[in-house]
């Protein structure tokens, strides 16, 4: 599990929630004041809707495997990678028979398609071809998939903005509405109080959906690419030594060029 | 027919409905209050003269038949295309002319001029050279008319606010010029609260058309640029393979990887 | 003349014009209420300044070219550049004569001087280069003009801000100022109203200027840029197809891949 | 001297500043109302401490010499340099002996390195690549400079921000704290007006600071920055040229290349 | 010490304290009217806590030793590496056993780096990959650092938005719920003042902390790495010159096309 997205999640809606449980206090209907299903209905429904119009299907559905994801967390390991890559170009050196046999045991599924296109005996050029098509049309993928929570980040505050306007004109044509009240100051004022209130929750609701849900998801999937990207460029060039039989040490030494120093991998 | 589009909007429209019907129900007019030609007009007329001076008429007319695309969906499939090269690959092993027959069932247009090319004898980088080309232009034309939807989408809620600073430059001034109504607190705002409410309409307007309509067709059109994108560079790179004459079991292998893995093709 | 930009000035002046006369009706000063000189120089005035100090005086004083330019529009068809291409592709296979005396009767401008190249027997790589900056620095001369009227649509509604702030901060301080009339309720609120419209009138301009004059004529700027690489894109690859003298088929089957499907031309 | 940039700063600040005149009329301290010395130290102070802490000393340091060269203005000429350049060209075939010679008489200094270069007898590839990526760097840096204003563009309004918050919360919390005073309708209303008067001075000031200054300031250094590449990607060209002593006509067809139509160079 | 920094938050902390001083002086609390650790809590708990959820937990955890980086400052000089190479390049063409022992002396660890690996005979293609790898995935890895920042400077606006919305909200409600109070013109607008004075304090604190903090360690970060790019790159050309064994005057006037004319080196 990624502790730190639920952490950070539970923090957020703690702190907001205590915030919202503290000035709620003196109202009579307490917290309930901030809990109102139509606000909800229209920042988020609206939200759903509008995401729903702008991507294919297949993207707004995947939208459950990778909050899913996010939330699992992503225990891969470059260093460890890069190990089994290192011992791979020792197998390597002996022959292709062993290498096959090898093959079973790779955890990573694009490190062990790149081998068994070595053990195939596709040329050096295709394997690099197949390889970087594969990390490019990944990323496209992946990154229509996070581009539907950045979107969903700002069509919710969008949504907020336009409930809170539904609001603030019924609420002033109200106004307008009853002249015959007009005289005693401090109704009007108490009425607008509340109506303004009301109007203000999507506005609210919006902004939370967005900073404590749609852009974090974002950022995160986001960052998964790029620690992806680095990863499987990573492996392809592990790849194409392996098939060109580059000595175990000099894989090492250029693989580790892709990890922080502090990271590095200096002995079997 | 996209349905998720249609869906999308149909839910959009009817949770804004049901607020705005909600709580006007209590005003004299009842859901009219929110219904006004003028700043209808304002906003919508604005938008559309604004974007008709931004952009060529020729684009500006696309319109029409990029929101009907948008509405109509695409159900290609690059799973189907993909065996349809494996399958000609076959065909062009055995010689031209078969392929020439073979010709006449292809679905996808640029699938088939890129076979025709093959068939007239077109050098390899000539083929290559005029896909490209024709993907490249292909991807400029489709943008600018995505553009023109983004570009509403940025135009219709200034246009709101214009409304907006049109109807409250006129409220306020309307304020002071009936200083002799001044002293009958409640009077001036009542007036005051039906004039902004007027005024907020169109900024109301404004919000809707950008986050219901405009912003989400054109995040669709964007992705059905990169999809098509994914599809038309497989089938160079197929046509390609075609013309070398590669066998079909690396054709599919090298093509699978334009799939994610659960839409790869692993048999005839 | 580009009639969808003059009408769609037209028609947005004409909507927003017909809103502020509605509005107007009731005040003592009818229209003239939005008319206001100095608010006017404010935001205008400034915005010319600003762009003044963030342009070279060569950049801002094509202002009136491009804006000439822009209603002027653009009646170049890619079609008729192609046929003349593939006209003179069977006149290149003659000869260079041939060719020079063709010269004479071509409509644009590069691509008459590309065929001067090959006419004055420049090598291919040569010409290549020559086209080719001279594209990059049009655009570059180009996109530097359209980023004028672009940062005019920013500055527009800062200034209109500026201008904004100015009448707030001394309606505030006037009404601090009086505090001997601060007993007639009624009084301060009209003359506020009236101070903080004539404030806002000023926002009015810039958000009008921005959205109605200077954003969408850099816009139209930006898309004539777009298409006019397209155009000599094509002329470069038409000019070196005439330069090693391939069969105009295959000039006029290259070439259409600029053009969008219903554009291509498939016979002379 | 630049006299735009010079004729533009005062026109904008002569225009604002008459319009704060003319507003600040009827005020007890006229247009001093509008001088604040501790608002003007929040924005501008502010903005450059928050400066300060994003960019290296070297680069805040060199703001003064980046202002300077921006109002003494620029009067290369790509045309002259052009001509340079051809004459040159002449010189270069007929030897090394007479191009030194000519060598002293050079203006540009990057132009006078390039063909220091070619005298000092480097192969072409060193010349082109030492003259790359001095072009390169300098643009580097120069983007660094021109960002330092474009980043107090964006710091000005967010601490003219801050400087409005703190005023603002500390009447509001004034307000609460005079309940004494409450019966009295008018006198609050003018506490709070002047209060609120002076609140909005620092967001005038960094709207006025961001939009008559640094944001013009970048985009002029910007606008310089590509002016130079284009004018210094001309020398390497020619550079290149005279070092394989290309005919002195070619030259000049292919340096035309840089210039507009209207700048192009016709004959010596 | 990096003193501009400190310097900086100092000069910046202590402008808004003085402001914030001197407006409260009147206020019954004094200076403690701006210190409210709840606010505190929702905007900087927010803040962090939408931060974990939005990156992986080794660059959130990254934050202090970056945060150390920016104040410790970097007196790294461009020069000096450069006589370091120029003064190995006399060394290398002695042979491979004189720059051995050269390396120990080496101060840049990517420099002796990359001598190491001439030492240890590897190819000049292999040298230049590893060591370009080595930048590229050190930039990836400090930009997506530098991102931490910047999305901080990102959320603490908008948690400072949220907190100001719940407070808001509920002194709306508040209003509605005093009716009773509703007669006595000055309190309920004292309490509304004290009420909407606590709200706007976090928006106030999320104004401070993203332009006084994390805005301007973002951009001092991202500084540094085009610094830390422009260096690495000058020690990859120096490297391949070292192993190709280049003249010293060559590889000096080479490397000094890095540095800005001033900070060039002339002599050893």
């Amino acid at each position: 599990m990624d502790f730190a997205t639920i952490i950070g999640l539970l923090t957020g809606v703690g702190l907001v929630g205590y915030a919202v449980f503290g000035v709620s206090q003196a109202l009579p209907n307490g917290v309930m004041t901030f809990a109102d299903l139509q606000s909800f209905m229209i920042v988020f429904g609206g939200t759903i809707a509008a995401t729903a119009m702008a991507f294919p299907v297949k993207e707004v559905l995947s939208l459950y495997t990778n909050l899913w994801a996010v939330f699992k967390g992503d225990n891969h390991n470059d260093a460890d990678t890069l190990r089994e890559i290192v011992g791979l170009a020792t197998v390597a050196r002996k022959g292709t028979a062993d290498l096959e046999k090898a093959t079973e045991n790779i955890h990573d599924f694009f490190l062990k398609d790149g081998v068994q296109m070595i053990v195939d005996g596709l040329p050096e050029e295709d394997i690099r071809n197949i390889m970087n098509t594969r990390v490019e049309n990944r990323e496209l993928r992946e990154d229509a998939e996070a581009n539907v929570f950045k979107t969903m980040g700002i069509f919710s505050p969008a949504f907020g903005m336009v409930g809170t306007l539904v609001g603030l004109v019924a609420m002033l044509f109200a106004m307008g509405a009853t002249p015959a009240d007009g005289g005693d100051g401090g109704d009007p004022a108490a009425k607008l109080g509340q109506a303004m209130g009301v109007a203000l929750i999507t506005t609210f609701y919006g902004a939370l959906m967005a900073n404590l849900l749609f852009l974090p998801i974002a950022a995160k999937l986001r960052s998964r690419i790029d620690k992806r990207n680095i990863t499987q460029n990573m492996i392809i060039d592990g790849v194409i030594m392996l098939k060109v039989k580059k000595h175990p040490i000099l894989v090492r030494e250029f693989l580790n060029s892709y990890l922080a120093p502090r990271d590095r991998v200096y002995e079997d």
